[in-house]
């Protein structure tokens, strides 16, 4: 084994979802993906914590997110704060080179319960991480948890849109204009 | 041991959450529910499965919720339905004599990172059941998920406020200002 291991973080990844495709995600060892990757298996662990960790501790959106919500000019309104967070994610996460990941990613977590459950959590705390994110801004209680519940849905729903098998499109365009049809969409169901 | 046990889910469910608060959630055993309850740990398993689902098996407000969405008046818009459903949630599920063991209830979750893990996924279930009974009402796709967001979260504030220890206010009454407050934050936050 060369102890020079370039890349062996993406390596392992890719090998890891390549395998989950091919035999599932149950029937997949760390020892897989570490001999489909051609690396040790103390090199995945180097790397990440178990096999669900090459799912989930890949990527933290919620730093870019949070910086770029505190960071939006003092004039813009919360969801226009929002605004500038999605198209932080898509800058600096969701980037072109990594759809082909976030492709297969999405694949493998529908397939599974205990991931979807995973997912959600995920999707929770980012939509929390939001709304302390903008009542920083000082927007009062109630509508900065509106505003977050609204800017996570923006975020799931652009998500799934971007890693959709058929888009090219940014994740920022996605992102403001499923933001804008959340706009619209708000109108309609205030009732 | 009687035969006959009397209030038996009740009297566990009630033993339960006074030993959670007296010696904490992860130092109270089954065993020492049951003995609490003055019943056999084999009554406790008829109906709990285990003592996480004290907590979480009790009540199912998914079901009421979602039929009176579906039964809501034709003319009713997204959010008005969702009002119907949060109102038959305070006449079934929240009802004036639940409020002690869902403050007793709130309080051990807050306390655990996992409880309030699971009671986040739950809250994450019921907003998926308000999001398909809007869509099923004919509300096209992202509008309904829109009033889900909303509507979860209407819940969950309304859920928060009514089990404040100095509350006295109906569920359905606290729900139904709360969804007022988040009509007029949305209109704040559309920016």
């Amino acid at each position: 084994m060369a102890r020079w291991e370039p890349h062996a973080r993406q390596r392992l990844a890719d090998a890891a979802l390549e395998l989950f495709a091919e035999r599932g995600y149950e029937e997949t060892t760390v020892l897989d993906i570490a001999r489909r990757a051609g690396l040790a298996k103390s090199t995945f662990f180097r790397h990440f914590q178990d096999k669900r960790g090459v799912l989930f501790a890949e990527d933290a959106p919620a730093g870019p997110l949070v910086a770029a919500i505190a960071a939006a000019p003092a004039q813009a309104g919360p969801l226009d704060a929002v605004e500038y967070g999605l198209d932080a994610l898509g800058r600096d996460v969701f980037t072109a080179d990594r759809r082909p990941f976030t492709l297969r990613r999405r694949a493998v977590i529908e397939a599974h319960p205990d991931l979807r459950e995973r997912e959600a959590l995920k999707e929770a705390g980012l939509t929390a991480a939001m709304g302390r994110a903008i009542a920083g801004r000082g927007v009062p209680g109630l509508a900065a948890r509106v505003t977050a519940e609204l800017g996570g849905l923006a975020l799931k729903a652009a998500y799934e849109r971007w890693s959709d098998p058929a888009g090219t499109e940014d994740f920022g365009d996605i992102a403001r204009q499923t933001l804008d049809e959340i706009r619209s969409a708000v109108a309609e169901v205030r009732g």
